[in-house]
């Protein structure tokens, strides 16, 4: 398997740290986002939305989507699950990987790509050029404290995201803080449950991945 | 089980779709949105965010997110498979459930909830309140009609959205086109696969659930 990879992207160090709890090699492709390397021809016929991470099958299949990604894997590989066991579980940790995603994940591409000079053209990722919305740039920085703030509410008295194991959702939430910490988003002095989890979390090797 | 639901919204309707596809009942609690029912205290206990659908199971567990209420029922009624069977259908699936969430039903959100008058205050769903931003809307619309015609594409020679089968992709799709003629977005002329897949998916007898 291959993973088509930006070293520095959020995105794909969810799936390069979901590859590592559960043991897996992947081989690395490394697409440069800084010089436009996802809008060659050659990557639009690997992924046609022009984004990264993309898995590679060794028969050439193509997936891409973190979340395609990461249930492709869990699937083939069980072992550790990262997405519960019973149907309980599942729902439980696909709802709150839901939640960091649109309203964290989503919130901080909002914040990033609307006012990151480099991206003027690129408020949205893939092909298609939208212009930047500053104002957009500024609600997406409050939806990101509001939602650091629903996270520590969420870990008060939990050891993790959703329910009593590592899940796929610590992994979203840790890469949504230490993206966060881009635009100089930090973890309120007050949410100590997101700090007591943030420190436990990021010192799992995996987090290095 | 039990779902709240809104009998005039898009979220709710792809679990109801889903539901019907799989043969289930669920008794439903309407919550009025228009009325602003899913602020009240008695909501806010079932789902914090305020935000319909929920399942409540009949142990009093709450399931929100329609991604995860549906693959809660996927697991616990496995017939029909609406999400494959194998783990490349399974990635298949939720891959373009992934984007017609991301860059249909987001993009659709947009375009809604930032131009329609009684959500002067709630541009994005949930407690906390978001001022409208126009260009958001109108970015929306673009980014809508750029998806239909991705859609377009990509069932070109094919039956459904993800693969052979019928899926939770090709419901999400099918909310989708109904929820963008909301704001007078509609399947273009020219795109004839997107025509004849959303005349097949809509006479099911599911879709009028």
């Amino acid at each position: 398997m291959k993973l088509y990879d930006c070293s520095t992207a959020p995105s794909p160090r969810r799936v390069r740290i979901f590859a590592a709890e559960k043991g897996l090699e992947l081989d690395k492709v490394e697409i440069d986002l800084s010089k436009g390397e996802q809008f060659s021809d050659s990557f639009r016929q690997i992924n046609a939305d022009c984004v990264v991470p993309v898995l590679e099958l060794d028969d050439g299949t193509c997936i891409n989507e973190v979340s395609a990604i990461c249930q492709y894997l869990e699937k083939a590989f069980p072992e550790p699950a990262l997405y519960g066991s019973t149907a309980v579980e599942l729902a439980t940790v696909v709802m709150w990987d839901s939640k960091i995603e649109q309203q964290g994940l989503a919130a901080m591409r909002d914040a990033f790509r609307n006012s990151v000079k480099g991206l003027k053209a690129h408020a949205l990722t893939g092909p298609v050029s939208y212009e930047q919305i500053p104002e957009l740039a500024e609600r997406g920085r409050t939806a990101v404290s509001v939602f650091l703030q629903r996270l520590d509410e969420q870990l008060e008295g939990k050891e993790f995201v959703a329910g009593d194991s590592f899940s796929i959702a610590d992994i979203s939430a840790l890469v949504l803080v230490d993206f966060a910490a881009w635009i100089k988003i930090t973890i309120p002095a007050d949410a100590t449950d997101l700090k007591r989890w943030y420190d436990a979390v990021s010192s799992r090797p995996s987090a290095a991945a």
